[in-house]
């Protein structure tokens, strides 16, 4: 084996490997088929410790970039910092409704599109983009790979979520400095996601924004090309 | 309800809430803990189109911005392009080295940090950036959002792999345009991951950069805040 620990002391500490039980497989299909991107269905009730840290750990567990590992998580409850928060996306979310085609706006307007105070808890999660020093290994070619490990953690957070009944909205209507400013985020650490997270009653079956008629799901073989752009193959052929 | 759809009539289609039972929380986690970034192990053995399907189908339902699915899954199995795309690797992780403070560079030379022609399966994701037209909802004011989303994607398939057993690794020194080149993806398309996938016999216990040296695990109570930037609450008291 070729390694850093390339002596031949080097036994690495090995699991097997082989697919889950059908069962296991099950369930990890469940959660990412049925997680939603939730805005309307928050419960205040309270979050246990231990099943935050579970979901903690479980967006710290993520893949990342020369393991950097540039990840934080604010975890904020506080009722007036999620009210300032709150107001920056009111005013972020009236802009954005003007930049879409007259004919849209009423529709774009009428969707919630956060939970930041209906939410017992929102998450901030950041990267720190020096956290790795000067050069990072996978990075050197393409520098956006440390926000791109900090987005793995968000989904990995988001599907353990669910495992444990608990609903995540990503809100992106955001002015990311201005959030910053409101939990004291330093100047160098890049806001990647601002997420409300806590117990719902329920899922949408499916996206609440195909439900609401904003946009369709794209059938899969559309997306999938073989050896090169455009070439259909046998992952076309069928399937969903 | 406030919705797009917000006439009395719109009724969404619910799922119920809850948590997953323990031995299905336990798999998603499993899932979660086991992924490997894998570059040494991989299995000549082709991967199966049903599993494939399965895979290619939970990237396709990661979240997306405004439900924009901006993502393609290109799957290379042409061993001439795999090669071309290899050598590519090899002409960036020689400049990738010599930025290497000098004491390190025999140790990033000596990591395998690829498995591109020994995986029997490459996926190129990427991101089309037009996709949503020119106004994305939740994209308006996070301009990255769809390189995000499309990232989410890639993490759903890591873990989705992991479930079927196979290996993934995720090769990021790479020249994204001439890897583009080779397979033929038109300009205004970003790549955002070249996987490499396959059956392996076993996985690292714990990341293979960390086995070998290159970097620790951070404590997770290092990583959360509460409220505001630095300061510890009850998610740092205890735990992983």
């Amino acid at each position: 084996m070729s390694a850093a620990n390339d002596s031949p002391e080097f036994q690495p500490r090995l699991t097997a490997g082989g697919p889950f039980s059908e069962a296991e497989r099950e369930a990890v299909y469940r959660a990412i088929h049925s997680r939603r991107d939730v805005r309307s269905q928050f419960l205040p009730d309270p979050i246990a410790d231990e099943v935050m840290l579970r979901i903690l750990d479980a967006a710290h567990h993520a893949p990342s970039v020369g393991f950097m590992q540039p990840w934080n998580f604010l975890v904020v409850r506080d009722p007036d910092k999620k009210r300032r928060v709150a107001e920056i996306f009111g005013e972020a979310n009236n802009e954005a409704a003007a930049m879409f085609p007259k004919d849209r706006q009423d529709a774009y307007r009428a969707l919630k599109l956060e939970g930041i105070t209906s939410s017992p808890v929102n998450i901030c999660v950041t990267c720190d983009r020096t956290r790795g020093g000067p050069v990072v290994l996978g990075a050197t070619h393409m520098p956006d790979m440390d926000l791109f490990s900090t987005v793995c953690a968000v989904q990995n957070l988001w599907l353990a979520a669910r495992a444990e009944g608990l609903g995540v909205g990503w809100v992106s209507i955001l002015k990311d400095a201005e959030v910053k400013a409101v939990l004291g985020i330093p100047e160098p650490i890049r806001l990647v996601a601002y997420l409300c997270m806590g117990k719902v009653d329920s899922f949408y079956a499916t996206p609440e924004l195909e439900q609401k008629g904003w946009r369709k799901r794209v059938p899969l073989r559309d997306l999938v090309f073989e050896d090169s752009w455009g070439a259909k193959g046998p992952a076309n052929s069928e399937g969903p």
